[in-house]
């Protein structure tokens, strides 16, 4: 059992747009054990979507494609696919009212022309109903293989997805051969690739039948991920359980999560249990540090609010920071962190106060503190508050992200006592 | 002239990473004339490896391979590679001692022996170094083709396509058919995809030879991609500017940036140009909309700062808004966004500031008041403060970034006087 994914679209192939609809779909299909064994992106061009679409449904068992299904001119896949299949259009009537319904609905007098293509149809084709978009996703099955076609935006595409597709292919292929395909994914940060792999030693110790593991490095986290195939759930788990118990053995003091675990969600796990709270004092990453804290569901119950003075004045006024240290040290400085976390920990009466001060760039770095200089600074209600020194390469973006997870990392440090 | 990229790793096809990688390689090339063909994505397994290294040297000109070049047991491509072209591998005595000098001024004490293999280079290959990361990368050339490798860290494949490859297919491919592509995007926002169109009208009347029009909706925003191809930069450049024009005479109003410029880059420029500024006051989004604007370089010249009132109280304390009117109106309503943003504004003494509060969800919800209710609050000096409620659908994250922009576009409109 495996499937191609191909993506249409000329803003894939140029750059201007980031293939996420790939990664949803590989996810998805991985979880009801379907490995996708080929992502195939192609522009809006007749042959080259003819090639892909001959390729794929030569060699593989499900194929589903996105994009080119909207309302303009350089919508073209449901033309190829009609053509592929050697198929003829027809109006299909419910479509139709659907969208009609979803224009009046947003408060438009009729519905532009354009949009009456949308509800065209390769006969023989089924119709996969989109609740939050215009156009319909299509499913075409034969000789036990399965095409679909669906919507490029990616909140359509997930939707018809979840409400149709993933139940068709688990019916459909149920008892066919499908195999369970689990994977889970350490979490490391502190060590790099080579080092973590020295560690952790032979694979072939590590390992049992159908079981692999692969290092994912994206400073400074590095993600370990295990998969294992199996026939059974219970068999697959079994040995999921007994690879992460030795190589936990081996590297634990770095393990800080699994899965989708964030820094940020095992810190408000942790901050939570401890009943501790945590506010934020940012300047360069400005705001960035609390958005990374308030993305995780129920953060409320340990985050309660952040001050963003990226002007001196707010961090004198706001942060209770000296004039006269602001201008000994200057903002980006180990004093100034330092009473920055300090100072909103105190306004706002948490057990942790965190704060971020330094040069992001592009321009604003000196010799002495060149673009990449960043202080972190840690307060803790009955310790004295420290900040460290950071030299992030980068760009602004970047600078801004690894501050903010190195800040992450040393509150989660110094909560585990590590 | 065209390429194909060849993206190899199973955390590709299981959903794990975005393929970025693809991303900035179509953009690079595509800026030297070299058009993306296709985008191959295959696990780390050889037979899938070798059959997209035939399918692709046979087709292509170009061939950029990314991924599978590291120092662990996964790292599988430079082994397949040189079984392909049928090379033998051997040591390359200067590789090994920039990779040893990258670990001794690391600090390392010596460098991994897995590390030694990056080292090994199959015969008639190009090393192309790497000065951020260990493993370098490989270019072969045959009959006016070309095959590189590069390893899939983004950062280091950005390094070295810039260091060396870009340089190398300018040179190599000078007179060879290289044409002009050019890209431009229309940034719109407040109407929707199909309606643009209409508008727009047909687009034969819009175009010139060589010149084509994508639709790239991304609601609230509806990006419109002009592409040009010709035989010089002047051709290409005058055919883009009448594209353009034309398009502006039917739609300028809902036109907001070009290009890269995002909603916040285009609203730091007009603050900065009318001598404004503006704070932020945050509930649900927890600093986003701060950290957005942020993340244009110089926005210190027009922000000053933010309060992320997470908890109740900081709303109270910090930013003015009466316990009385939290009570009978909750936290999030009309009256209580107007005080947010009247309050950060009077506290940081700027002319704008902007307030969201909202339920992001997933829980919080409640039947008058559902997961992704937000009221986005404008506070301008000399004005009433004003507020005006959404109701976005998604996930906490959606929840989250669709109140970001529309707080930026209700900024913008205001600035516009639209």
């Amino acid at each position: 059992m495996k499937a191609e994914i191909i993506s249409i679209g000329d803003e894939l192939l140029i750059g201007q747009v980031i293939n996420t609809n790939a990664t949803y779909l590989g996810t998805r299909l991985g979880e009801i054990g379907i490995g996708v064994d080929r992502v195939t992106t192609v522009g809006d061009a007749k042959g080259a979507i003819l090639r892909a679409f001959k390729r794929a449904w030569a060699e593989e068992d499900v194929v589903i494609v996105t994009g080119g299904l909207g309302p303009t001119h350089d919508d073209i896949s449901k033309a190829v696919v009609a053509q592929f299949f050697g198929k003829q259009m027809k109006l299909h009537a419910p479509t139709l009212t659907a969208i009609r319904k979803r224009f009046s609905k947003a408060g438009y007098a009729k519905m532009p022309e354009s949009n009456i293509g949308q509800a065209m149809i390769p006969t023989g084709f089924q119709v996969l109903r989109n609740h939050v978009g215009t156009a319909p996703g299509l499913l075409y099955s034969e000789k036990g293989k399965t095409f679909v076609i669906l919507p490029g935006v990616p909140h359509e595409m997930q939707w018809i997805m979840q409400d149709s597709v993933l139940k068709y292919l688990r019916n459909r292929y149920k008892g066919k051969g499908l195999e369970v395909i689990r994977h889970r994914t350490l979490l490391t940060t502190g060590i790099g690739e080579s080092s973590l792999a020295e560690l952790i030693g032979d694979v072939k110790d590590i390992l049992e039948p159908g079981a692999t593991l692969a290092y994912l490095p994206k400073s400074p986290i590095v993600r370990l991920r295990i998969s294992v195939r199996g026939k059974s759930e219970r068999a697959v788990a079994l040995t999921m359980l007994g690879v992460e118990i030795r190589i936990r053995c081996k590297i634990a003091k770095f393990i800080y999560g699994v899965d989708d675990e964030t820094l940020q969600s095992a810190i408000v796990d942790t901050l939570r249990e401890t009943q501790s709270t945590i506010s934020t004092a940012e300047s360069c990453t400005g705001g960035l540090l609390a958005a990374h804290i308030t993305s995780v569901p129920g953060a409320s119950d340990v985050f309660k609010g952040a001050v963003v003075s990226y002007d001196n004045e707010v961090k004198i006024r706001e942060l209770s920071v000296s004039k006269n240290i602001l201008k000994k040290h200057g903002a980006v400085s180990e004093e100034v962190a330092r009473l920055m976390a300090e100072g909103v920990r105190k306004k706002l009466g948490t057990t942790f106060g965190l704060s971020i001060t330094g040069i992001a760039g592009p321009t604003g770095g000196t010799r002495a503190k060149p673009v990449g200089t960043v202080w972190i600074g840690l307060a803790q209600s009955g310790h004295k508050p420290i900040a460290k020194r950071f030299r992030f390469i980068g760009d602004r973006s970047a600078v801004r992200e690894r501050s903010t997870i190195n800040a992450l990392d040393m509150l989660r440090r110094r909560i585990h006592d590590l």
